[in-house]
């Protein structure tokens, strides 16, 4: 089994076994075969091929009959794998369907409706994981709501968050991530149908009925035109799965720095076996660097997409189209392994309250900063107050004493703020009445998409 | 002026003169003045700063007393434009004003929310000079809808097509942009206010409030919750530009190959001078090509967006967000300089119908082999029938006869079909009965759109 | 064996198949053994490990008792392929190997040692591959010194040039790519042994001695330091082969352009089958599409490699690191896809040279209006001559004439240029007497880079 | 002045103010005018044009006597810049100039090579920075050799290095830049020249001859053959110029996560003002964060670069090469300005070996644990020191005990490693004996770069 290089994806981790089973090239061509045995019903029914010749191509699609290794060597020096394949499937059915499989098509149909069918379920199962990672990070944001810790800008403690609002923000992240894989799906889950150059010029006036048709075999809707030179369809999967691939990967991010040893905040569920060759001692934040991986990867994939559908020339691409092939299942793969990574790293993460609340003390009141300059400001203005502050943290954090302690003993201060304004000033629980309605907005927009908003 | 590198966008005819100056840095600079106007006012109405305070700050941020050119001078050591520009309002204003403006506010709500405005502009602009795109590809493809020409699949003549097609297809992508843009813009024409790190701590419960307050000042819609480190947002909208940009960038790779001179079928209108420093006689497809390069720029742009976002960290990142600063307005003014060039070159594009037709004819009848072959297809079966016409498209061509001619001196032939039968399925005309009915779906749709489907 | 997605890019044509076993997944399992072994002689050969431990852990080091298939499953869900590959040589071999293999070293060192021995072998096999590739070129450029075809330029006729030249042009950019994998070679080429974080801590002051030994052991060259951490030398072979990947993706891009059938100068040898599944006419430049796509698809990857590069963090990164494991390979096997295809459509190229000179006379002496203008730039300035020669070539294709006609009816020209300079000034083959020296200095190149030159 | 978006780059203090002088539109077209010039007097001097000529243009060609304004307007709109600028000169000077000015060459021969120019005098300034930067990373590396930290891989504390290693490895990686641009220098920094589609046809058997003077007259090399086409050259710069900018990305991206207050172990300079415009505290990383918003900006354009020459049409490319205008100038000025922000980071760099070292102290021996392991490994074989060791280090971080405590605690250990042993163990400095000759090895390398080895 391992004799191809790209195995390595699977074998690495980086990719979603599901996906790669639903996009892969043995269900490409049963999807291929799927697709003629519709054509050939969609034309009986429409009355372009004898009434028996639909019966006849559906009982000759059977793809079980293929010889799956020998049309793949096939494939490799044909110019579309449809052509060794609808030479296979004519080669051992009966006259009739032999006459009439394939009748009026193109390559680039069966081949762009084969991926439709495969991008289906492919996105069925996408957003299904997406809203279980969510409904993870749900949780962490309703049981989390309280847990304060301090939030990071430019890697700096800055001012005190909760972790649940956190949870909440990767929550709407997902979500919307969802929202836009619902928004392409009708968009690109269409029949293709349109013969050599698009004109479906076999079928004369029937184009149409042979196209909806097929579309209701199959269950795909109907484009206003073929789509087989207009690929800005593909470029807005590969957007969404970019979208997909970012969003982990941020988050992926998040859990690293988080996991940090200096930080220490979360980690990861321990594994069965140690996470280093070398450190006994080491816990690793193996899935979420994993995620990071397989999103990188796939952002690799959807650039490929997006390049080459900047390219497509007149009424099929000399180059263009047929990278697509590869880049687009590999793009679902690399986007659904990501997605699995983040999962993992997030189903079994710990949350160190206590280390957050002691990283946010260890800061000694100058995430409070911002709060005592507000207080200050009625009085002194805001250059002044901020001056001011700017002056007694840096002073605190030179003689490495608490910030409310330097404050207090300032007399400037003392005359305009009294020791309990001070000390609910640097206190990180006056700071944070917003993150709890904030996360309840987040969970009731995830329950609306989980009921059905999204569609 | 010309002291600048980056002119050259504009002077090399890449970029939108209109939305470079929409979404520049002076009309940033105004909009971050008229965000934190908006704020005070919004502080105010929520009462959280005196009454008086809004009104003031309202009259202190008054753009025209800046001076751009220092604040510019100063931005560009600072570690965002905010600062010094709240520092220049400050200084210039009365006591109350500079002591509330800015008022729980972090730099990035002010950049975050002042770019918002300038996108909402930059959409307004590029989605009605889309569909005006869009209305001359609707005329093209109303008016050469029965223009016959060679479709080109891996830039081999294919089968025949219609310009007027084409021009559809080119149609529907376009309108399918305007689509994307739509979609994206309530889900990114957002307020963006949280304070340091997103908890709009300053204001405690009446967060949301303010931000509401924001939000309505300005027209503004207001998100679940503050989107300061979640970037998918801006992943959307790149995602939509780069879908601009392909889609552009393919459609001036078509009127390039058309217009090349062995094909000849379509040509840019004349410019007043000539379009060759060397060669007198050229008659180049000048703004097809710098549609061509200005979607590739912009396509840069986009990218780095999308890297970018795949790697915010915590609360605010040390160089992603900072990136977008620059990536995002590019990245609008060469996908609406590509847009431009676009427009430019379908504006006066000269078609010749009859160099389409003498083409189609030099084919000497082979692109109705596939309608030969699925003629004879009822008689000799799929695979029999496609042999048959492919030996007798090879002999045509080997022999230089026109394939109707070397058809009918095929015994095998003339039994299963007569010369009429013959003489149709090689003209052109009788594969084309799709066109128009396509043709007209495409014009409904853009109708459809125009109409306010789109919103 | 087609239970995997990613056969698809061999399936399709578009990967190395030699590539593929090179740098897959088993080559890479084996090579981590490999260098597993040599670390244990070199520990013995230092003196760091028992006299029998090295040969004890070269005896165990036999990767064909290794249950690949097993090792593989336990490999995804490990932090690294190293860790469970450590276990499994470590339960199969005696104490003493046990004891001592993988000592001091980290996953790091094994997985970029091997990759490096891989790329070793990969470089071989793409260099070899490039230069025969060139040789095809050399023979073209050779063999149709003198044959006149169209030059182009923005898709348009423009003065004459050869194929010839051409082709050498092809063959200097392809001679260059190979002198960038040379220059990169010896950079990446190298031992990486560092331990957990580059200190080569347990082997204290002996680390460098290690380093070499092992380097000796395996043929690879010592760096000054570790490079775990600082990726750039795989943004340098990202490069290269990027390098590759455009230039053969250009290359096949002129061969689709020239094979298209307006322009018929080229086609591909015909394949035993038909080239497309609705057409039995088409002879599509197949090869020449498919290494358009696996250029494609190459560059991809590499932009995964350039971007994880980008944020490698600290002494080892989380994710930008584990992405390489699949980008490298992959971008390998994708670019030597481009490469063979390229090779293959090259290789059965058939150039019409009669066609080229017909395509060049359909121009009716407009490609030689650069020689006429500067014909007449003595008497009338270049600006006057531009503009003359600007009217005539307008003339002569408004009115269907060829350029020297429509030139010799004018009285302006005719007095200051006689007959013989006007037929001379519009004939091909007088512009073209620097086309074979040119030649003869990229065909003089090759030789020398043949002859061991890039070395 | 500020009536262009794009100046935001500079503002944004992301571009290179000295680089978008030396690559801007103003130094473009004195480039130009410079080339047109050159090419006069290489004209004379081969005998192509008259003795007089070539000094008359050279008169002509003033840049100071041309209206930058109005031919950046008639740029916009023209197809190149050399028309109008051409035209410019003709209108100007005396007959003679104006018949022989840009004899026999094309708008690219022009623009490529005045392009060349600019980016030799870009690679000067460029290369000399790097150095700068790189001598700055060596002091650091000098200065801490015996600056012991945490090495941190994933995220989290590994075994011991010293701050000097990091620095040197960075040196390394700097330099390596330098020698890449080194390599790329020559096989760029070459003559264009070869008329309308790459044959010098006006020069006819001369053709080469001109090119030589030509370039000797600018200081240039000359090609084997135009380079035109084939744009692999670019390919080359562009890698070179993505391989500055992720490792000055990876390098800022150190900078950041070692300042982040967790970490805390540098800081950048206090700057004059806040670096927040909330939190008077904050101290960013602001020009590392910088770095890395320029460093990805520049592979935003890297990227058009690479993307652009793998679709070069023909003799000259409708867009692709039109791209290059823009984008290789910008990738300049984004790559310059990443290293100036880069170079400031590190400038005011302040270490804080004590908190390096508190941080490792922290860590409770716990980084100690690979020695621990090897320290056991003889006695119980690697997978039992292993897990024995795992025990240990899960316990003591369990109990918050030291790891030397609970190993010393430890029955099974203190039977075969005696006190001195493991103190020696979890000692830092003990593992740390290669560091000081490892940077020796870089900076030697950096001294031998410096005193010429490069080039």
């Amino acid at each position: 089994v391992h004799d191809r290089w790209s195995d390595g994806l699977l074998e690495a981790g980086f990719g979603d076994p599901v996906l790669a089973e639903l996009v892969g090239w043995p269900s490409r061509v049963r999807r291929m075969v799927e697709v003629e045995a519709a054509l050939g019903r969609a034309l009986t029914a429409v009355g372009l091929i004898p009434a028996d010749a639909g019966a006849a191509i559906t009982q000759a699609c059977d793809p079980d009959r293929l010889d799956l290794e020998a049309l793949a060597a096939r494939a490799a020096v044909a110019p579309t794998p449809v052509i060794p394949l609808v030479r296979a499937l004519s080669h051992e059915v009966d006259e009739l369907a032999a006459a009439w499989i394939h009748h009026g098509a193109t390559s680039q149909d069966i081949i762009d409706t084969a991926t439709v069918l495969q991008l289906r379920d492919a996105l069925d199962h996408l957003e299904a994981r997406l809203l279980e990672v969510g409904d993870r990070c749900a949780q962490l944001a309703d049981r989390h709501r309280d847990t304060v810790m301090s939030g990071r800008t430019l890697g700096q403690q800055a001012v005190p968050i909760t972790f649940g609002l956190k949870a909440a923000r990767w929550l709407g992240a997902l979500d919307r991530r969802v929202e836009q894989l619902c928004w392409v799906r009708p968009r690109l889950v269409l029949v293709q149908l349109g013969g050599a150059a698009g004109t479906s010029a076999v079928y004369g006036e029937q184009g149409l009925a042979v196209a909806e048709a097929l579309a209701s075999e199959l269950g795909l809707g109907t484009p206003d035109l073929p789509w087989h030179a207009e690929r800005d369809r593909i470029v807005e999967i590969a957007g969404a799965l970019a979208g997909v691939a970012t969003t982990v990967t941020a988050i992926g991010g998040d859990l690293v720095g988080l996991a940090s040893s200096e930080v220490a905040e979360v980690r990861e569920a321990a594994s069965a076996g140690p996470s280093s060759s070398a450190m006994p001692h080491k816990r690793n934040p193996v899935h979420a660097a994993a995620a990071r991986a397989a999103g990188r990867l796939a952002l690799g994939e959807t650039q490929v997409l997006t390049m080459s559908a900047a390219d497509h020339e007149h009424e099929r691409a000399a180059g263009a189209w047929q990278a697509e092939w590869v880049a687009l299942p590999s793009a679902l793969v690399r986007t659904g392994g990501a997605v699995e990574r983040l999962g993992a790293a997030l189903a079994g993460l710990e949350v160190d309250a206590r280390r957050a609340r002691d990283n946010l003390e260890a800061a000694a009141g100058l995430t409070g900063s911002e709060a005592l300059a507000t207080a200050l400001t009625p009085t002194f203005g805001r250059v002044r107050a901020q001056r001011i502050v700017g002056e007694l943290t840096a002073r605190a954090a030179a003689e490495g004493r608490h910030l409310r302690e330097v404050a207090a003993s300032s007399e400037e201060l003392t005359q305009v703020i009294d020791d309990d304004e001070l000390t609910r000033a640097v206190d990180p629980a006056s700071s944070l009445q917003l993150a709890s309605p904030l996360i309840d907005r987040a969970l009731r927009s995830h329950d609306r998409l989980r009921a059905g908003g999204a569609r």
